[in-house]
């Protein structure tokens, strides 16, 4: 149906007319509804339908919308065309857009849209994550942003252990909580851990892998963090269960670690490094590590190279950059280290993030009452834009297991999925 | 001992001067035995002991030599001091340098010396190889060069399947036989096939894997390869193991490779595709594969980048490049391929190598009556000489399994592991 000749041939949505447009507002969502059709087109015509503030709805047409993006505001059309990546978390955050319908099913379809051409924002965007160099200072500001929201909100929605990283699921039917048990685990027999081994654990969170290590393989670990809150919980935790003696949490930068160890291991902190700074990581790696010495990153990873998402940089993680694998070997290529192992976890991570989606929307009014609706909002949309970025495969868990020439390591990786004698046993 | 005091405080061996010079030379090997001092400097002051043609010996006396290696003319010493890379070899295999010891043990010591300082030679070497278009015909004529040597010579020392590459040992003292079949299962496995998929393989050698994947996974494959002796060999086997319907042998380039395939798969080609080629056969890569495809990458790669051994590269292997795991990943990355699982199997190369020595020395007479004896010292070199790049880190084995974002592969690397359903019942 035209709604009139003068709509420069862009039709509005034609079969979902329940609302149309009262006389008042005829005029003024001519272009507006152009612009949509627009931001359609751009997106690959996906099964989406908009609703403009003045209460017209507008699809491509090409297939039954399966959910509605309801703005509220005249400004948040114009911002998701002119910087999708950041105003669609802008104004779903402050509720100027509405989701109709399954949030991780729209950002799927979302993800899965052609890529735009690249524009300013983007390449700005990459130039300055290419050259941030993430000071000491900016690092801990930028950190204690995001880790330092209070224990007990993370612990509203982890597992008992506190681990903010990928799991490892054994079985897809696995708890959470056996699955950052079972990560622990795959990451100590990579690194064939042997006792009275010295381990360095760079970004160490609440703790718990450095003291799985300590208890379960008899090793010592030096670990670093630069959350303050993390880092007390992690020591009191090390008291409390008689580790204090094995582990050392030491509150400070990884750019200021000293001494030599057998096994260098950062899970989840890479992100945080900034791609300006390998060279630095590597040299410190380079510099602790035996001549037998071997160490594992987990990290986010991307099969490209891309700027980070605008929104999750500006409001979840600041000065984060998520690397390419290519770009991930600086940290080893330039030492000579060898890369023995890349394992790509990411079906894994999708299923943490539905885990910890679902813990969080338990808590969702506590979380609000704590906080305020909007960041109930932000974080939903973080915990379901990660789910459906993991999903379409624009981002990846990758794990590198890496060692000096001199180090031989397991034969083959099939002891790795050995059950322990002592579970063998039982 | 001082010889004299004209010797310019570079010390002769004097432990072993039972063979001390006479008067006639005395004047000309001062100059030598600098010469060959430095050169022992340069090495890291090895437990070498050189012998000069005029019979004097030369050790760094820093430890007592486990070898010695005789240079029966004058011009060895100044190869060695000018591209020792390449005048190593060169000497070695026409008899002018002789090994007395064991020539692994020697060639491990020398990999373990300290890097030369990158010489001009080098630099040159690195600039013709990441420029080299290995041109369709060049290509061909390289790989006759080394694959068309007669299909008899091959079989004298590889396993019956005529496995030219690394094979993977399940256990250690495994025999070449089963590991090469283990390494056309673990391929399988990674792979995933499925009967009726469509494979495609770039750079086949006999045929052997193709075969085992028609066989035993009930999938297609096309297989290419440039060596005909090669193919004519494949092809022949094909027919008689009634396999000709389901296995395809083209004899041909894989940049002339056209039409869709479930699953892409190179084993020991990459080597000889050149670095400035990656590109190419990318978009051959990008080309051939679903929208679910797949692929696997098995090529010797390195920790980080460097020229090829200049005698390898001149007599063994024409137009090869060895790249790191950085440089492979140009493979893939640009067209984002999701790097799934990357397995380094560094140590199965060097055991498939000793396999191939053992069997090589068995067979050296009979191979020296059919070419002669410098071919027979070259190749002994090319063997031991990997055996020794392999071991001391400098070289690597990589298996790059890489995917489609569209891909869903196994969940854990587990199954890779577990015995199929057959031989658990058995």
């Amino acid at each position: 149906m035209r709604s009139s000749p003068r709509s420069f041939d862009f039709e509005a949505d034609s079969s979902h007319a329940a609302a149309p447009p009262t006389a008042a507002n005829g005029r003024l969502h001519v272009p507006e509804r152009w612009a949509a059709r627009r931001l359609l087109a751009a997106l690959g015509d996906p099964p989406l339908r908009f609703i403009l503030p003045n209460g017209v709805p507008v699809t491509s047409g090409a297939a039954p919308p399966v959910a509605t993006l309801r703005m509220k505001q005249p400004g948040v059309l114009l911002g998701l065309l002119v910087n999708p990546g950041l105003h669609f978390g802008e104004a779903y955050t402050d509720g100027r857009l509405e989701i109709e319908g399954d949030l991780r099913r729209v950002l799927e379809i979302l993800f899965h849209a052609p890529e735009a051409r690249p524009g300013l924002g983007n390449d700005l965007a990459r130039l300055r994550q290419g050259f941030a160099r993430n000071s000491l200072r900016r690092a801990r500001h930028d950190i204690e942003s995001h880790y330092d929201l209070g224990n007990d909100f993370y612990a509203l929605w982890l597992d008992p252990e506190m681990a903010y990283s990928c799991a490892y699921f054994p079985t897809q039917n696995a708890s959470l909580e056996a699955a950052q048990l079972a990560k622990f685990e795959h990451v100590c027999r990579k690194l064939r851990l042997r006792r009275g081994e010295r381990v360095v654990e760079a970004g160490c969170g609440w703790g718990s892998l450095a003291l799985h290590m300590a208890r379960h393989y008899g090793v010592t670990v030096t670990a670093f963090n630069i959350s303050s809150e993390q880092i007390q919980w992690a020591r009191d935790r090390a008291r409390r269960e008689g580790l204090a003696g094995q582990v050392e949490f030491v509150a400070d930068d990884y750019r200021n670690l000293r001494g030599k160890y057998d096994a260098f291991v950062s899970v989840g902190m890479l992100e945080h490094v900034g791609r300006a700074n390998y060279g630095s990581l590597g040299d410190v790696i380079d510099a602790c590590l035996t001549c037998t010495g071997r160490g594992l990153l987990h990290s986010i990873g991307r099969s490209r190279p891309r700027p980070m998402n605008a929104w999750i940089g500006k409001r979840i993680f600041p000065g984060a950059y998520i690397p390419s694998l290519r770009e991930m070997l600086l940290v080893i290529e330039p030492w000579g280290l060898c890369p023995l192992d890349v394992e790509d976890l990411r079906w894994h991570y999708v299923k943490t993030l539905e885990h910890w989606l679902e813990r969080f929307e338990k808590h969702a009014e506590l979380v609000a009452h704590r906080f305020d609706a909007s960041f109930v909002r932000a974080w939903r949309l973080y915990l379901a834009s990660s789910i459906a970025a993991f999903e379409c495969g624009s981002v990846q868990l990758f794990q590198i297991l890496f060692a000096r020439p001199g180090y031989a390591g397991a034969w083959t990786r099939a002891e790795w999925y050995t059950p322990p004698a002592d579970a063998r046993r039982a």
